[in-house]
């Protein structure tokens, strides 16, 4: 599969759903001719909307970031964030008690809006696990592994209750050269352990291509096939869209390097309707 | 957890989605006072909604087997199996070509209605696989196992193309004592041998929750909070409500019953909202 | 990794085990070569045996395969099977009853000579389940596929009982371009669907190896460091011996085509000693 | 399955092995009355030998735990540990270079009389991984789980190496309500992460049954049948040795609790020969 021009093919498309991390940033900040982009996009009259794994911050917190690097149209009506569905889920269907977590405090604040009282694993004290009504997974980040991840198989023994992964991915990129696990890895290890089935969120899923596409419905009625997806990761962002129905392309800016590309498609059975260097192509 | 009566807890919503098999009816026949449960929903104006996990035959020849058995109210619209979601992606993803399928003949019919070729893998020349755009698993029955398996590993070897699971249950209850293995089993064997990843249609799955609760605002808008999953499997009915957001009910007339209940919503974590005896309860 | 001359390497060493399928023999018959080879490790006094996942039919039955081709070295006493492994265990396990089988009859003869009465899954009747002591998977042929895998899990819904599954292999080749399904993939579809732990024989198993490993003795001490094992398959033959603490030879004429080997060995991290061509290089 | 005394079984057969953890010992110390039951087996003249998974120390320093606790007999010649086998395995296979491993100093040191050079992840300059020849997971202490762990998943992207886990265990107890996450667990996530075969060592595997079964002939030839394996844990003691074809008793006395015991066996299909309340009943 020969790799195609972005704006040649976004240009036969009504709207376009992005992945960001490896598609419109990466560890070194916007990729290179992104503003150009959805000038691009502005231009033609294509509409977008932003569709990330993440839940370590709020979509006002990710706006916020796209403003300062000047990209202003991303604003946080356009993104969504597995974790605003984790939250969603908490909303309706824990709606009163004590929401423990595992991540920093900055995420759990973006819980607490909700009225939902939140702890921290590492703060809680096993013998107030009856007062715990659900377990929310939200970063890698802001909390002792060993400690913590101890202390978390201990309380799913104690007290059955729902545990929400609110971000599928397993690991993330930090530099050109390394990765990180991310908070879906450490909830496939937890779950492994407990043998119970979590609430996972985040593209593959369903969930998130639908709160995109019934947003996007809001300025005027699109189809599936007018609607492309853009990601740099088979598994998620193209499989995801692949199965939601729409259009797909992988870019080469992020998790999946030109010369593997052939290779994990082959592989894995996941292909996408084309292949672009990157969006700014 | 106590069972409670069906009719005390359905008249707190405003829609109720069911599944099918173990809850509407089984190998018998319709399951006894459903008549008059759905007499009940008509009475306190409760919308209803049938969630299926079948691919074996369409929502016409579904809706027909309960006007037959009494319950004309359950038409063909109010009806959305895993079988009508995998017609949409071969419609939208694949739409032209061949389809190849393992299944009966009437169940490749119903594909066939959008206009793709089919042709069940029994009927395949291997040295015609360029021409095949895609595979999909419908019904357990209608081919020899032991062939026509193993043809379909040696297409998949020979041709990348995606595979659609038009029905994602293991296994299925034939009678009191046994059950017998679905497409949804054998579709795990063939993604195992061929190391792809098939594209599953059914519950757990939001999908098909999106489509029944897309279809339901149409006689008026109607909230999450509003609606009750009701099902007799908690991997799919269970879990898929839970993960959607709505409440759920698990009933003990299929496939969970009620010395087992207990121990499999400790072990599995995944955990109803309510336990009825039956929907005519 | 450059492949090597099989026999260069060979003479390092004081034994050598060798996988059957894809190393001495395949479809069209003996390796070309394999005589001459047999021929140079008599000249150097380099011992040999034959480690093989097949429970289709026993020792001597695939001794003869090899008188007849010209290679009368190979004696019984030479090979090992999985199938052998499984009826020791039968033996001593189970050791009275009667033992269920999927597989042709020629295979369930061979379990029989030990005085445990076998039936075919074919020809039990469900209602005598509880004079079943043990269930055991031979061979892919031999039975009706989808009546017979049904009658399992029913069978083993009914009786808890051990299941051994007398080879691992998943795949078998049947000739240049196809594959078939092999009973180890077969067991692993009834495994998942019934939730159970099978007893599996074979390599990578460690059994096999200690099997080889203490047969060797009788003609003389042999170390872990003289032994080298020879095969076609990564997860199987080298990973298996890698774990056994001996080295390992990959070689091209069976299941691990020149062009896929360095990239499986990276993808899989299974690492052998040595690539050859074949085993007459 | 109505437990049995075990003295009266043990004195059935000419060989014990025990499982040390939860069977021996637990986390108050020995278990009452196994001093008397090593005088027993002693005045019956039968043999015995310790299995256990564990790989934080060397034999030596398990036995001297024995000799404190007052149980002289069990000496470091009667203890076979998964750390053992993972450090024959180094020796064996690997033999040169730097050994990097997860795991406190003390476990190092027990790999490095072997005379290869150990560095723990903590100490390791990812620019040097070419000089790591392979990679050790020892035990879930002595370590930074969040940086070496990341630092880990990125050497083995970096460097394709062979990486043993030196105990299967997934969790481990410390003290009556608790348990920890073991160092199998951990290399789960792992392997997982980076999609390698990683090398396992401990129960169930067959290969630390050889270990004794080999030593335990030094003293007079012994039959599989003479022996019984004594354990905890279902899917390793019990079902390690069911495998290996020696008979099995399942104790009371550690992880799997009497009330647990016939629905775990029950649903595992893992069947001991007999269940006792304690090795000293």
């Amino acid at each position: 599969m020969q790799p195609v021009s972005f704006r040649s093919i976004a240009s036969r498309y009504k709207a376009i759903f992005f992945d960001a991390y490896g598609v419109l940033k990466n560890y070194k900040g916007l990729v290179p001719g992104v503003k150009e982009t959805f000038a691009f996009l502005r231009e033609n009259d294509i509409r977008f909307y932003i569709l990330t794994n993440d839940a370590s911050r709020s979509p006002e917190a990710l706006a916020e970031y796209y403003f300062r690097a000047g990209l202003p149209e991303i604003t946080a009506d356009k993104i969504v964030s597995s974790g605003m569905l984790a939250l969603d889920f908490l909303r309706s269907k824990v709606n009163h008690g004590t929401v423990a977590y595992l991540g920093p405090k900055r995420s759990a604040h973006y819980v607490e809006t909700e009225g939902l009282k939140t702890i921290p694993i590492g703060d809680l004290n096993l013998e107030h696990a009856a007062s715990v009504n659900a377990l929310v997974l939200l970063d890698d980040e802001g909390f002792d592994w060993e400690r913590d991840l101890n202390k978390t198989i201990n309380l799913l023994r104690l007290r059955n209750m729902p545990v929400i992964v609110a971000n599928t991915d397993t690991t993330y990129p930090v530099n050109r050269d390394s990765v990180a696990i991310a908070i879906g890895g450490i909830g496939e290890l937890l779950e492994r352990i407990v043998r119970k089935t979590f609430i996972r969120f985040g593209k593959p899923d369903a969930q998130i291509f639908h709160f995109a596409y019934d947003h996007i419905q809001q300025d005027g009625p699109m189809k599936k096939e007018d609607i492309l997806m853009v990601g740099d990761t088979l598994e998620t962002d193209i499989w995801g869209g692949n199965k939601f129905g729409v259009d797909t392309a992988l870019v080469l800016t992020g998790n999946t390097r030109r010369e593997k590309a052939e290779i994990w498609i082959e592989a894995s059975g996941i292909i996408p309707n084309y292949i672009c260097e990157s969006v700014a192509d």
